[in-house]
């Protein structure tokens, strides 16, 4: 049996999303910039999927809903942009970003930081939380940007935008929120609360890879990242990806269709997943449930290196993995255990199981009947867990 | 009948690699940077196309290339990279680029000019062709980077950019050329002169849209312009657009094996067809043919407004253009005529036709017949035409 857990690294794009992608390679293929019927007959089509990204995440018309390449990009043009704008013109000298964003914000927070910008990483509690005040305590008169993910892709710890909006419109600082990992998980509505710019990307949410898109809010226009033939009203040149565009559309359409199955038929079945998980000994998931993503469970067997887990996992099929993916090559400690402060054995122990709306209960009970064999198998085999079962939990507790 | 002349805009994916591609949506659509089967399986697939590309430039081993979302990104990279490096330092404070380079180019010179930097606008001659001696008297000890276009996508002009590289290894400055409307034109060897990087884009030689690529030669890596987790060696982060860059090198591929086709079949095919275009009175060619590529006609029918006849083209099912997709919109004069300084009566009457290897001889006898009928009609109700039918050649000449 193949079983795919790791939604949160990439999913498999929707059949509906394909076929609506599928004309516009060969059949409908000319460049919308053009001036001729081969162009016409793509702007129906990019208007209606437009339509869509801007109707799932609840944007008005008068704001803008950019198409970029991927969340990586959005996410390094917010940052550079704030740089370039604020930061190198001395009007402002710090950003605020919390210490678990995806590496594409840390290390741009980084590359700024070289470049003289003040940075504040914010810590996560031992729940793998944000604390909105710690956001409210870093403000100072000259932060410029405060950028702080929806939904944590390693835990799928649900971050507190809403409060954390309200601070940096009291304070007047820009306020960016990565919904990578929001997007099909739960409601977003940029509309519900303070929030000027918002990343997505259509691979998370069973769109095609090589799309993802920023909200801007109106009034707070971004200096381009790609200068050029001025598509997408100026802010983001580049021929546009007719499929891309299409695809995202229809990928987000479906992706909110289905936020009502993700809260009663795949949270339920992650909950009794991980309720089993949790009857092994010594294990343990950072996150409490309530403040969680429906699909997401981050858990650590003590004594099981990550890496030999997937090992196991892998030769049965079964897809999983030991953090991001766009930080799993290096093989270092999973980076929310490493800011909860686990100690060093067991950072080195978190597998995440990702599901999607694909995911089944069949799946589940595969993967579950095979973690116990690997579990049996491998602390027989382990000597940290052989020398100290019980010890060192860190302040954890097994949930 | 529907014929496409827009080539030079983007072109039709080829079905070979549509076929290629089409697996990494569903069927083979792991994250490749995940630790399991599902990324695995996407790498012999990576491996297979990253290989054709290399080749399809002559690439070295030891050289980059870097997949990115589209030529406008590798165009900004490369310039805002220089930005950050050499010219924010105080290292330098000059660049170098063609009047008729892509918006991309002129638009992001234009970005870091307001940041501080020196830029020189290389001229174009009357034939709409860059004096490589005109590089070597604008280079300075202060000038970081040479950027000239390998092809021109409104004329089709090459530019001597073996020469100019020449110039900018002697005087030890950073040479970029812009080669996406070389690629599957001409014979592209990265090693047959002097570049340090070098932009392509897939779908302008029958690959998707939404992919491109930039050569970096060894020993000449560039600031990242997508910080992140560190996909392609750290040099441009983001989830890899899998089904992107395998179609990328299956179009190289099948873009290079065509090169002969292009010169014994297409480029007949359009000099005959010019032939005939010139024939029809107060009509004129900038650029001579033995330094264009194969598939691109830039002629100008005095008295006609190139949206007019644009019009009467697509009317009859025909898609050509006025010049460059990426600045269309705005419905200003060709750049290159205006860069030659032809009158602005004659600067509104270019019209491009940029073929392919798909274009056929019925596809052009029909259009030739077409444009016939059109300058016909056009002249005849032209106000400007009538009143000076020979006037103002500026010293034009007709090809």
């Amino acid at each position: 049996m193949k079983v795919y857990l790791d939604n949160n690294a990439t999913t498999i794009v929707d059949p509906h999303v394909f076929e609506e992608m599928e004309p516009f390679f060969i059949q409908k293929y000319g460049n919308p910039n053009s001036l001729h019927a081969y162009a016409g007959e793509t702007h129906p089509h990019i208007k209606t999927a437009m339509e869509k990204i801007y109707a799932g995440i609840g944007a008005r018309r008068e704001d803008s809903v950019v198409i970029t390449s991927c969340a990586t990009e959005s996410n390094n043009w917010v940052l550079k942009s704030v740089y370039f704008e604020q930061i190198l013109t001395g009007k402002k000298n710090h950003i605020i970003v919390s210490e678990v964003e995806h590496p594409s914000i840390i290390a741009t927070a980084k590359f700024i930081e070289s470049m003289g910008c003040k940075v504040t990483y914010l810590p996560i509690n031992a729940e793998g939380l944000i604390q909105a005040k710690d956001v409210e305590e870093s403000i100072t008169d000259k932060t410029a940007l405060v950028s702080v993910m929806w939904a944590n892709n390693e835990t799928g710890a649900i971050f507190p935008v809403e409060e954390i909006g309200n601070i940096c419109a009291k304070h007047d600082v820009l306020f960016h929120t990565d919904a990578v990992q929001a997007i099909g998980k739960f409601h977003v509505n940029v509309q519900s609360f303070n929030v000027d710019y918002l990343t997505l990307s259509a691979h998370k949410f069973h769109g095609p890879k090589g799309v993802g898109a920023l909200y801007i809010k109106k009034g707070k226009e971004l200096m381009p990242l790609f200068h050029g033939g001025a598509q997408m009203s100026g802010l983001r040149s580049g021929t546009l990806n007719v499929p891309g565009i299409v695809g995202m559309g229809r990928a987000i359409e479906e992706a909110v269709k289905s936020l009502q199955y993700e809260m009663t038929e795949l949270r339920p079945m992650r909950d009794a997943f991980e309720d089993e998980l949790l009857k092994i000994p010594n294990t343990f998931v950072v996150t409490p449930r309530e403040h969680r993503t429906p699909n997401t469970i981050l858990i650590s067997f003590r004594g099981i290196e990550g890496e030999s887990m997937l090992w196991d996992l892998n030769q049965a099929g079964i897809g999983a993995s030991t953090g991001s993916a766009c930080a799993s090559e290096d093989l270092e400690a999973n980076s929310v255990m490493e800011a909860i402060g686990a100690d060093e054995d067991l950072a080195h122990t978190a597998i995440r199981f990702s599901m999607s709306r694909y995911t089944t209960q069949e799946e589940i009970d595969y993967t579950l009947e095979t973690v116990l064999k690997a579990v049996a198998r491998l602390r027989e085999i382990s000597s940290s867990f052989a020398y100290a079962p019980e010890g060192h939990n860190s302040g954890l507790v097994a949930h």
